[in-house]
């Protein structure tokens, strides 16, 4: 590609609009992307070929592991939706379309509905299972903020693969296989991508992970131990509650006075000079669709993770922060939420509530206050489960390692769907050996392409520009022409695009110094430079090094076959 | 790929609703797409294989001819089709979307708002120029009918390009280029497609063909010479109006008694005993903006061309067929409409006018005719103009040839675009070596994958299944292994696979019988049958053949070789 023919140049100046993420500053600067409007992107030649080759790693992997590529419309009968209630809950992130003959569609932000439908269609046996399809096609998401760049866009082509299994023990295997496929289409794009146990939303169960790529700007906050081998979402991060003074002796129950300017628990922890963890703290929700009102009692030191609540008592997506109405409703008001006894109330407790003896609190008034409170003795709670969430410096579960506590991008997510779908869209069985029919046990497998995309240029770039990969680089030589070159650059070009090598030639009438400062910008992995003075030597530089070597021709192509080949 | 575990295998049985086009059943039958919703289509593994590999086609050949691929959104900010005043025009059969900001969006059947919007935001100088930008996008058209398989589909994938020059010399260069093309991709998937003039709508000039592959089912109707040279749509065929009675005598024009009962052409015939072309005839239309109302003078024997005579009022789109009330307007009815003299008409006639001596008619009353009428003695219209429809038999433009009608299925376009879009769309210009900006000049160039897909299917096919042409075909070998041929099939799999050939192994516990009338149907080029029968041999038998033959590996090599290198 002559660069002076390319369509979408580079673009220096002033900062461009959407986000301040470097990845969208560099991929708009170097003439990879430009917006259509907030959330939208053109992907312009040099950022489709990054683009498209992103597509063909994950693809090459996808089929290795024995996944089908196939494609669903776009536009989704939108009682498709319906039939698992997704219409409603996807809620307003989902744009709907209605045709002139009223029919009604969803822009779909995944295709579950739809792989269900299409598998549904034909009469399976076991003897067809297991098999896993998959689709790269535009999703869509009615965002209401879109100032990410590329890693949140209301419109991008995401790899959406549904696996469709006799049972979980043949869907385990799977979600193995595709971890493991998800390892190697990251890795060979650069990325050093962690599988971190994450949130299973609706679906409940075990297997859940996203790949996530540290990074200080990520949304994804996880806990790993130091070693490594525990990652976990903030959501389900689990770690054990350390005793905090099991040898202290157990004391009466007790009501005492208290001065009416204790109130916060830094209040507590002037007044009684002990630390957050000998208090008890409770936190209100209601349930959105039966009212209920929940107390969440923890050790002070802790918060609750709602997530895990949510889980706790089966109410994934529907709890809510207690307004002042609903406290009053329990004869209450803020910071005066008793551990027991709110009339109508249920109680669910932290297991962390019988690691410490003696607790202070629990039955608040205005001048007096409950200290020697324990749990069991004193006050049960509905349950205890495991409501609270992680922080670094705790102990992992197994106790062996303390957490640490990472940021990162999701550039990936490998999901168990169970019996979620088969069970609510009729006719998603399979006739099983007893000639019964059973429905379809199910996973699915995510990868958004402009999402990854963007990280590897959040870590891959410097002041100057991005510094692609060679396994994804939009080219695999970045060829200048300086004055005296000409000639020698049209023989050059020649050659190496005839042994299969894609070369951008800037073959512009510009200065040095702009070609160089653009070669930089768009970031090929190798930089070579013709002019009157390097003769029928080619001057060489990588992108991701400093030193400017002047070498033969033949030297060239050696250092070109490490770089680029099997890739 | 082993059979047993391929999403969408064959479906025998009942016609599969949608169409009754062979493709289309055979399409469903063979496992490659199941319908969605009327009019959308999944692309099930084996179809989508095909898919993308009439994608890889069109691709290899838009980038040897210098295009550039990318991307544009898939949703269309409105307000860039409200520019080009196409968010009417095209009318109903665009769909738009509001999102819950409130921004509508349309769903686009082509893209050259967003092409030209993305364009004109670099500000491009002549030296960048020309440029060939495309894309293969989802294309939807709200079709009302959408009964025709995958020809007439409410949601397609299409290859659209767009060419930017700086001048229509430039522009030609490019149209010729992308010709070449698209005969190749055609050529390269068995297609023998013809370059057909067509109309070019409202953008007038010189330059739109069609590429139509022929077939009775096709919607195009199009008429060429009986050497092929000259081939052009029914819109836009031209033709020799050949002199009737050049040899009479000019009589004086008369107005005669007739009849009451002589009312229709077939009436005038008997009446007069003259054929048709000595009477004239008239066809009424009514501008749909301005209101005015056309009368369209022609020979009997021919008829108007609406889409000729709309370019040659400039009223492309805008014409309607009159209706009575319009009729009654000026003065007249349904079969006595008059060729002079209706208060308010406009007058067009056609060339045709000019080639009988002594017209019969031109103002026909209740019992009187006219007789003896000559153009331009006796009426005269506002102009003359080639309004008339071609017909089989006419003699070719250059007088040398008779014409022929054909049907064919349209499965690309080529278009000169010119200033159309960049006049309409503000900052759509280039600087010119002059510092003058000046507008863009445009070509556009579209294939649609799946109806291309299809027409193969039309053209290469017999009664028990597809037959794929090499380059498309889902996988090379259709391996099928009998009892006591498991072992061999294996190896053969593992080899042939080794090698890079693609392979559907057909393992499964199913008879001879079925495993033959399914590989017959799927369609791939070559079968291989392993058995007991065989030993170290191997079955070879081709599809587009009959001959079955007991080979040698070696030979089955060889042969493979020919049939698929350099493909």
């Amino acid at each position: 590609m002559r660069y002076s023919k390319l369509f979408g140049k580079t673009t220096f100046g002033e900062q461009q609009g959407g986000s301040r993420l470097i990845s969208h500053q560099l991929l708009i600067k170097g003439g990879f992307i430009r917006e259509s409007v907030a959330g939208r992107y053109y992907f312009l030649p040099l950022g489709w070929r990054v683009h498209e080759k992103i597509r063909a790693i994950i693809k090459d992997e996808m089929d290795k592991a024995g996944a089908q590529e196939m494609i669903t419309p776009t536009l989704h009968p939108l009682e498709l939706w319906q039939e698992t209630n997704r219409a409603e809950s996807a809620g307003y992130e989902l744009m709907t379309v209605t045709d002139r003959r009223g029919a009604a569609f969803a822009l779909g932000g995944t295709a579950e509905e739809m792989m269900v439908d299409v598998v549904r269609k034909f009469q399976l046996s076991y003897r067809d299972l297991p098999f896993n399809i998959y689709q790269f096609s535009t999703k869509f998401r009615d965002e209401l903020r879109a100032r990410g760049g590329l890693l949140r866009m209301r419109e991008f082509v995401m790899k959406d693969a549904y696996s469709f299994h006799r049972d979980a023990e043949d869907f385990k295997a799977e979600y193995q296989r595709m971890a493991q496929a998800y390892h190697a289409i990251f890795r060979r794009m650069g990325l050093d991508a962690l599988e971190v146990e994450a949130d299973n939303g609706y679906f409940g169960g075990e297997y859940c992970h996203e790949f996530v790529v540290e990074h200080e700007m990520g949304e994804s906050r996880f806990l790993v131990t130091e070693d490594g081998a525990y990652a976990a979402h903030e959501d389900v991060a689990t770690f054990q509650r350390e005793l905090i003074n099991p040898n202290d002796e157990l004391k009466p129950f007790q009501i005492i006075e208290q001065p009416e300017w204790v109130k916060t628990m830094d209040d507590n922890e002037k007044h009684y000079s002990l630390p957050r963890a000998y208090y008890l703290k409770n936190v209100v929700y209601r349930h959105v669709v039966t009212g209920d009102i929940i107390i969440a009692g923890i050790r002070g030191d802790l918060d609750v993770n709602k997530a895990k609540l949510e889980h706790a008592i089966d109410a994934v997506g529907l709890l809510e922060e207690a307004t002042d109405d609903d406290l009053a409703r329990i004869g209450t008001q803020r910071g005066w939420v008793h551990s027991w006894g709110h009339e109508g109330a249920r109680y669910i407790g932290d297991y962390s509530l019988t690691t410490v003896r003696n607790f202070i609190g629990g039955q608040k008034e205005l001048t007096t206050d409950s200290v020697n409170v324990n749990y069991g003795r004193d006050f049960t709670c509905e349950m205890l489960a495991d409501i609270a969430m992680a922080q670094p410096d705790h102990l992992s579960a197994d106790g062996q390692q303390r957490l640490i506590e990472k940021r990162g991008i999701e550039v990936g997510n490998i999901f168990q769907l169970g019996y979620h779908y088969s069970t609510k869209m009729a006719g998603a069985v399979f006739t099983d050996q007893d000639s019964q029919d059973k429905p379809l046990y199910m996973g699915c497998y995510g990868i958004g392409l402009g999402r990854t995309l963007a990280t590897v240029v959040e870590v891959y770039h410097d002041e100057r520009g991005v510094i692609w990969p060679p396994s994804i680089a939009p080219f695999h030589v970045h060829l200048i022409s300086l004055r005296g070159g000409e000639e020698q650059a049209a023989d050059l070009y020649a050659k190496l695009q005839a042994d299969g090598y894609e070369v951008l030639w800037d073959e512009r009438d510009e200065s040095p110094g702009i070609k160089f400062a653009d070669a930089d910008l768009v970031g090929i992995p190798v930089r070579l430079v013709v002019s009157k003075r390097t003769g029928e030597n080619v001057e060489w530089k990588r992108r991701d090094g400093t030193e400017v070597e002047t070498l033969s021709r033949q030297e060239v192509w050696r250092r070109l076959v490490e770089i680029y080949s099997g890739l």
